[in-house]
């Protein structure tokens, strides 16, 4: 059917599962192949999900995931030491999935590989690639390797012919240059790319654009969020780790040498909570692309809050500037507090996603972000 | 350029002076056609908007507009007896632009030929159809005629083979209808059509389309709106007649049937502010098109104060849902007070015609919504 829509997922960890999990309650939505570092899974009627979810219970990265609502760095210990490492070995494909180190996986055969539809393999990448001919979309759910690996793995579904899209959540500004710099080989091929497609950026950069449009000059966005991790704690350390890097005094080489007990220290320190201001996300650059302001006009900050589950505080897009008629003003966007991080990191990618195979199928293929499409439902 | 994009405007009340007006303020936009019903005026390197908004000055419809923040209901005196009179006596193209009656114009050859640009015809829309090889798009801004007024102008530029952009600022729910069966030959012409791509319709659906996406189930959209009219009550009087439709006790024929002074004493037994409930935007459709939601979830309402020029209330769309966690929440869009109807329908209006050039040119057509495009900035 024209309206259904055929998704792979590359990567397993906290996104790449959520995703599986919150398709199954989109309609048309068939996720016929997955994933990570040492195994796949295809079945082009419709993968189990149950079966697989289960499967790979705990296959949750500790390091920085490329999510939008959570913060992570552009850098990382998982790109430096584990994904760099697998890069520069000569092994791309793998570095498709969960951390080599610091992840929980269910024993020696960990990740898909537990799938009773999961097969080992070597080549993960090149697996999906190889059955592509039957997959609408595939949202890049990989870890935060090397700033090129995503553009790298679009380049390999565009020399492979693939027509379709491709999704993924990163927040590097920097990966959206390089992206761009592919647009000719993504278009050539017939890929309708949507980069940061998550959270932030992601449904927050839309929602800036939108907010944009009562305007002629934009002249601020203010991005904030909260979100509350207190159940997802332990599966996010390496993100806070990477938090920490956004603090007043200190920066990615300090954060990334802290002592465990060193980061529980400043944690309580903080009271369980860390406020980020002006954090490096790729909102800016993605407004600034769609020429609704600069860069720098853009802020990027909010409050973790490592011991509730609660929002420290309301996440909210402030896009204030001048109306035609002269006026100056601030329009609003605001999450309900009960929406978790995972909802509007999840939620947005397959939303983008959908609408990405519209478009896709209407001919109309490229590098697009968030600020230049309307999610579908 | 690619980038750059010529449009023309079907009509030179207040919707289509004021999209000359904002287009100023925008990059990349240049105006090369605008008619109304006595006039044409084209310019394929670009109108001198300024020349032609003085001298059609008081050019505004005192009929309801297909404008989006302001209440118009479907049905009017405009369109029974000045635009429908006119269809029906076989004269389509004398319904192009302001009323036939109660319009404010600047003498005998009022309009567009009091302009130094503007050339007297009896066809105007055949005179924009004949250059539209130079232009990308054209707004709609004609005034409510008969339900099938807009569905058949598109069919005529499709007769013709334009291809390229078409947006109207329409309200009325049946018409996405008629337009949807005129899909095919609107593709087939290479077509791009937004439909109700004013503030609500459009704007405001277009909001409520993104803060779906936290939600994996939607149970209800709110939009409620505020208008400050009391500058341009004289010249919205028409529509003013019509919102009393909406009001407990009143329909469209009553209030067509009040006489002046008794919609005076109306307004002010209600202290110069009109309450509006459950009006007949086409939001619901739109969103219901989209997969959002039921049409019979969309309440749309809001205050008129005709006797200020601030806001009554404060616009906001509210979005209800359930997140694929199991959280219900409320998700909140809402523009700043001092954002005027104009700047909210005008900028939307032009930014949704930007976005549709853009997949015109690669190659998508067909009939849209405002919940499945993000306009451009």
């Amino acid at each position: 059917m024209d309206d259904d829509v055929t998704f792979a997922v590359l990567g397993t960890g906290g996104i790449g599962r959520r995703t599986l999990d919150v398709a199954r309650h989109k309609d048309g939505l068939t996720p016929v192949a997955a994933c990570d570092r040492n195994g796949v899974a295809v079945d082009h009627s419709g993968l189990d999900v149950d079966e697989l979810l289960d499967a790979t219970e705990g296959n949750i990265a500790s390091g920085p995931e490329a999510d939008g609502d959570t913060p992570a760095t552009p850098e990382s210990d998982y790109a430096s030491d584990g994904g760099a490492a697998a890069v520069e070995g000569g092994s791309v494909d793998d570095g498709t999935a969960t951390a080599t180190d610091g992840v929980k996986q269910a024993g020696e055969d960990a990740g898909i590989v537990a799938s009773a539809q999961g097969e080992p393999t070597e080549t993960p990448i090149d697996d999906v690639i190889a059955e592509s001919d039957g997959i609408d979309a595939v949202l890049l759910a990989l870890p935060n390797l090397e700033h090129d690996f995503i553009p790298r793995v679009a380049e390999r579904f565009a020399g492979a012919g693939y027509e379709g899209v491709l999704v993924d959540v990163l927040k590097r500004s920097r990966v959206i240059g390089m992206l761009d710099d592919r647009t000719d080989a993504l278009e050539e091929s017939g890929i309708t790319f949507v980069c940061g497609a998550g959270a932030t950026p992601g449904f927050l950069t839309g929602a800036a654009a939108l907010a944009a449009q009562s305007f002629v000059e934009v002249e601020d966005v203010e991005i904030w969020w909260g979100v509350g991790l207190k159940s997802g704690y332990e599966d996010n350390r390496g993100t806070v780790r990477e938090d920490i890097a956004h603090l007043d005094g200190y920066d990615i080489e300090t954060a990334r040498e802290m002592s465990e007990e060193a980061i529980e220290e400043l944690i309580a320190e903080h009271g369980g909570q860390l406020e980020f201001h002006d954090m490096e996300h790729a909102d800016d650059v993605l407004l600034e692309r769609a020429g609704i302001c600069d860069a720098e006009d853009v802020s990027v900050g909010g409050v973790l809050d490592v011991r509730s589950d609660e929002k420290p505080t309301t996440t909210t897009v402030r896009v204030t500037g001048t109306t035609f008629d002269g006026e100056r003003g601030t329009n609003t966007f605001e999450l309900d507090d009960a929406t978790s991080m995972e909802a509007n990191v999840n939620g947005p990618a397959l939303g983008y996603l959908k609408a990405a195979v519209l478009r896709n199928r209407a001919g109309d293929y490229g590098v697009y972000g968030p600020a230049d499409v309307m999610p579908s439902f």
